[in-house]
């Protein structure tokens, strides 16, 4: 099963504590409103989104930061992914 | 009886759960604001909405993940609908 | 006695429940929020609306649906109508 | 002593209840947010209303149907009359 | 001392109630949000205003109608004044 | 040390109360939300803000009047001053 | 690692209280919503956010005020940033 984000929406994969040790982000399991990161698994077309032109900067498997309550939660294939709107993403890691 | 919603909102029949579970998807029922999966049954002709123009980018028959609560419920012909926004819906699945 | 609503405003006369129940749609007495049935009496000019160029869609004897707490109702030679602008008709039924 | 509205704006007269009765309008004196009837007495230029085009559809003298709330009362020259835009007014009626 | 009000605001001076009541407007003094009586006394440039075109309608001298709760109070050589935007000005009156 | 503002940013300092007094404006201590006088100490470059075109009408040394909460207070070389956008500023007083 | 901010976002480095002295400014460990000093580390591309185009006006070594609750913060490789938009950036400081 594949899934198409429309407009500026993006899938993300919340990468696990460990993961993101090595990376070199701490982020304490209890912080709240803390940014998170993920990878880009999906990225919907950008284009005419509420009548502004949206232009797509991340693309898939982009690590990215982006605020932990941000988007709506959705399990597909027993995984657990998180979709929101490209604005809710804070910055790309490398 | 048919159903032609207008602007940029789409009809769609939200799909049950054992349905669900077979295209991978998991809800648990008591799950809030989560995402549910849908067929969509009718779309808008889009254009000139609210002053911004909107292009319609799903179809009648694509499969779509949208917000629990989002748009209005209504029962056509004994059977129950949802009709929303496009902006509404998360993405299409495959 | 008429009346000519203004801007994108639509005059529009509820069904009655026994006639919406032949058209198909059942609405429970006690729902709240849901969508009902109406005829489209009265439909004003459009144009530019608060800015923005609004085009209308429906036309007198349209049977519509609209969210049910939608516009403000009024009573006109003793028979009760609701005034509502059209981005509040949510769909066109046939 | 005259009064000229400034924008959009629209000075209104309500009209008493027994002539409501009259031009057929039933308007229960307990009845909240519902629309009464008044005559047009003042019209705004209409023009750029914060930075939007607005065209004045209504004109001094017609019959108006607008939201019980609307607008700013004022008393002048002994008589009271209704400051509203002219978006708060539902629809002319004949 | 001289008071150059910005962009689309406007400087009034309170008319007294003996005054009000001459000119034939009568405002009960424990009236709220009711509109009151003022004399122009600066005016700003108008012009772009949040990105909006602003063209000033009053001018020095005239008499205007605005809400009590308009705007900000200033004192200026042991005199009152309000400072508001033309568009919390409800109409000019003659 | 200097301070430039971005956007349409201005930093003020707060005239102190007896300088107040002797420009004509009496503000009493307890006032809230009343304006008060400052002197422009430097001068954002305004242009596209928020995607608005914004131009600076007050220059430094301007003496302005300011609602008394708006902006942000800050101390710099042990002086205390305020940054507020210039839409905050009321008038520029002479 | 490198983090790279999307749109008009910022990433910057809180000055440390003793630094912040040396450059003259002084602030209160309890001081709430008062601005602090920072520098920043890293700067968005700019270009059509949210429909409206912005340009980058700080750059890599600023040094910046900001509104203590502004944006969000992140641990990076065991260092502090906070992530914020160009528009909560009050000014930079020299």
């Amino acid at each position: 099963m594949r899934i198409k984000p429309l407009g500026d929406r993006v899938v993300i994969k919340r990468l696990e504590a460990e993961e993101t040790t090595k990376s070199g982000i701490v982020l304490p399991g209890s912080a709240k409103e803390k940014p998170q990161e993920a990878e880009v698994v999906a990225v919907g077309p950008g284009g005419l989104v509420e009548g502004k032109e949206v232009k797509m900067e991340v693309k898939v498997g982009d690590k990215v930061l982006f605020s932990k309550y941000s988007g709506t939660e959705v399990k597909i294939d027993g995984e657990e992914y998180t979709i929101l709107r490209q604005s809710d993403i804070l910055a790309v890691v490398e």
